[in-house]
């Protein structure tokens, strides 16, 4: 293909469900729910965030972090 | 620190928001919303998925993928 990888572009996920060709997760949020969702693929309690991104952050020099994703508020 | 970085554990992010000490989104779903978010950290479309995880897959051998997040059905 045409696609040319970033330098230093490689693999992110060394840990997380590897005999699956790719690692899609469903969540549905309910009013008044609020989640943190981890992005370094490194989380103990993946799909959600367990604070690992900042050891990971402090070891390489990356710079990543969670997305947090609230449902509506509760009526 | 006592953490030890896996094998093959670098940088992710090569990208998005390279100022930032920690890239961190936060996002609010109305009922009947239901999004797809970037942990490849390669999308035009960051904080969404914009199907590029599929080159970076085929480039590098990663599984990677987005998570799907749905609010609360309409009523
Ligand atoms: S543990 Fe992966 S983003 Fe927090
Ligand atoms: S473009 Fe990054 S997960 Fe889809």
């Amino acid at each position: 293909g045409d696609y040319e990888p970033m330098e230093g572009e490689g693999k992110m996920n060394m840990k997380i469900d590897l005999d699956s060709k790719k690692v899609v997760n469903m969540e549905e949020l309910a009013a008044g729910d609020k989640k943190v969702y981890c992005r370094c693929w490194l989380s103990g309690t993946f799909p959600l965030c367990d604070g690992t991104h900042a050891k990971h952050n402090d070891a390489t020099g990356d710079n990543v972090g969670p997305l947090i994703v609230s449902g509506p508020k509760k009526e």
